[in-house]
């Protein structure tokens, strides 16, 4: 069974006797059912009965259905009611609007409303540039998806897409103090979207493009950058990048190879696999082979799309063709960002020596991780509970951090590198192992060395 | 000289002598030259030199530059810097977003963010009614502006727009809890600006627009509310009917004078002009003369434009003509939504007795309420430093608190004739007198007897 997660937990709500040991049995039973107790409190405590609420994590939901039942047959324990703690968590939603202004009396309403504020706003109709400085526009985000490819999950719109843009507005706010708003589309056509991106612009520093579907994004992007006057970053494929060249850098410095040097297979031709060659071959990597659902992507293919042509063209000097298996064959490098499952792990073996595998596929990875580490010299993951977690997290809060107070109007592929380059070195040389090629997302140096990195880029 | 005001209000650096009693003097020199000394604070002291900082209130801008010429010439003192406090205030914006969940580890964040957020963004997928509540949408409104009429200002774009957008979101938490981001757009075409509130609105759980030229708002707020399925409101037309009709109600009730009887003439064919007008029809005025700059607005004038022929055939039963003047001979109550000084005091004597005038161009009145006063039974303007100030503030935030709490699709008139009534209401009978018809922005009972009318509205 996999491990328990938090995002699966829930709490019971139990009606039980008035007998203390029940609540023992309640533990021993969601334990042997493989779940994990957090928190076991009394809510009211009579002769007649006791409440007790037991938050306990389990792995996914099928499981949290077992603890429940599990609970359920403990003599002398009736389940009230159960909670699922990540939805209890996003009721009323994760963000809100707070103002940084009193408004306590007359005298505050007249500084920050009329009519004071009718002198600020002349002061910018006479010197637009001060709106990066007098509104909050400086230190604003706007965070853009069509709900076209979100998470895992597909085309589930833009309503649905609002939890996880919420969430990235959070973390935002959270590790590189931002304020970021979601904007959630309800348009899926290319020309829509860049209208409507280009119209919402003015009140913001910068564009992060979210979960929008390939190819579109990339002509969405490619369009906002030439017309808009600040930067656009499609955080699916940057991000990604920027993660990935950041672990790819540590995991060579591991195995002692160049990364100028290294054979490399990347599983998937979408947003993600686009940008990671994009960013592989600006830092220097001579030798990508991109591998899709129909086999390796070579230039002498004449049934490609025209942006599979596009990255046929600029990788696979070998013209290598085949299934993933054929071009795995004496790689260094394997990069994911494709399916489940689609890694055999034996076939690591028919890799070069010392390997490395990055399976990026979420939720589920290309390969088990435990079974890659048991043919390769570093494996990393999406997953949180295994080591060397690719998390996006690392790369986007600390970008645009970087690009604000830089006042940038555009994002270069420079900058790109560089923060890929300042996420590597926050791991120390002592520090450096196997399965410590890349720091968690809570490392405080992380946002700070990446928007340094960043500043840094534009000098 | 008008009064002084806190949106004129400076901050003075001196550097003085080691004397305490130039401190004093300086005091006395600005209070001399009319303006007020909010605060005086000694910075440092040695026995070279004090340095003080002193905050004190003019009443404009070449106000606030007399007052420094003033302090400049006191004996053994030297003007080091001038800070305006309002510039201050807006650096960095006012408003900020903020994570409402904790983002302190890996458990947070496997909630707030993926894995959980995925659970979350399934089950809206499934049922997308639930957005409401498990999202920010259920709380959130969309401040939208071109910036083609801002304030008193006129179409200064979308930039320099968002102070007074970020002051509104401001008020919108400060008074009702309403987390509001100003989306200041790109464009000045109406079905430009109608597509891209409709993308961006699933976001969204109403629409504020704002500071919209007529006659391009009623076009695009009649489309809006045609295709969405949130509420749409123009606050410069229906937050001002209103608290107009709010303070009528109310000037009436001290005149007895009965709305259904009243002849009432309304200065300024344009955006609030025209929304006054419709909800005083609604509410059961009969008799309302529109007077723009080219005079009565009589439906049988073949030379006016199709807002204002709409107007005008609902409006002048009697078919009057003639200048401002000329029509408001006779008549009851005076509605100013036009331009400063065109209406002569003097003039206030040809109305019908107990007059009642609301002067309520911003930010200089159709009369300087101080004149009017000497002939009207009641008086009104915009102003904050005369009695009975209309003010939007007084009906936007409790409207939308009610719309969102109802989880309302649209707003409809008799939702704005209860929120008026709620607002009079808030004022007693025996506090109820010429010069208190209206509560202050501050009064805590407005925004929740507002927000009930609007949800009662709906049942």
């Amino acid at each position: 069974m996999a491990a328990t997660t938090s995002s699966y937990s829930i709490t019971m709500r139990l009606y039980t006797a008035p007998d203390h040991g029940v609540v023992g049995a309640v533990a021993t039973a969601i334990s042997e059912a493989g779940g994990i107790v957090m928190a076991l409190d009394v809510a009211e405590s009579s002769h007649e009965r006791l409440v007790v609420d037991v938050t306990c994590s389990a792995s996914d939901a099928d499981h949290a259905a077992l603890l429940r039942t599990a609970v359920d047959a403990v003599q002398g324990v009736e389940v009230h009611k159960v909670s699922d703690r990540t939805f209890l968590l996003h009721i009323g939603g994760k963000i809100e609007v707070s103002s940084k202004v009193p408004l306590r009396n007359r005298d505050d309403l007249s500084m920050a409303y009329t009519p004071g504020v009718g002198r600020v706003s002349k002061a910018l109709a006479e010197n637009p540039d001060d709106v990066w400085r007098l509104t909050a526009k400086g230190n604003s985000v706007a965070v853009v998806t069509d709900g076209s490819a979100v998470l895992g999950l597909g085309n589930i719109g833009p309503g649905a897409a609002m939890p996880v843009m919420e969430g990235k507005a959070a973390l935002f706010k959270r590790f590189a103090g931002i304020d970021a708003w979601p904007i959630c589309l309800a348009s899926q056509d290319t020309d829509e979207i860049v209208r409507a991106v280009e119209m919402i612009a003015p009140g913001f520093g910068g564009i992060n493009l979210e979960d929008i579907a390939a190819p579109r994004c990339f002509e969405i992007e490619r369009r906002l950058r030439a017309s808009l006057d600040i930067p656009v970053f499609h955080d699916d494929q940057h991000g990604t990048a920027i993660v990935v060249l950041a672990a790819l850098t540590n995991a060579l410095r591991v195995v002692k190879k160049d990364l100028a040097e290294v054979r490399i297979v990347v599983s998937g031709g979408g947003a993600a696999g686009t940008a990671i060659v994009s960013l592989l071959l600006a830092a220097g990597v001579k030798d990508i082979v991109v591998v899709d659902r129909a086999g390796a992507l070579s230039a002498d293919d004449e049934a490609l799309s025209p942006a599979h042509r596009e990255l046929a063209e600029a990788t696979n000097p070998r013209r290598a063709r085949g299934d993933l298996h054929a071009v795995l064959t004496g790689a260094d490098v394997f990069i994911g960002v494709s399916a489940p499952g689609i890694l055999k792990a034996e076939w690591i073996q028919d890799m070069a020596d010392d390997a490395v595998v990055f399976a990026l596929a979420n939720p589920d990875p290309e390969v088990d991780p435990a079974e890659a580490e048991k043919y390769a010299a570093v494996v990393a993951s999406g997953r949180s509970d295994y080591p060397n977690q690719i998390n996006n997290v690392l790369a986007f809060p600390g970008v645009f951090r970087g690009l604000l107070d830089a006042r940038a109007h555009e994002i270069t592929t420079e900058m790109l590198l560089r923060a890929a380059e300042a996420i590597a070195l926050v791991v120390k040389d002592d520090e450096l192992n196997p399965n410590f090629i890349i720091p968690t997302v809570f490392h405080p140096d992380v946002p700070k060395a990446v928007a340094a990195a960043v500043r840094g880029a534009d000098s």
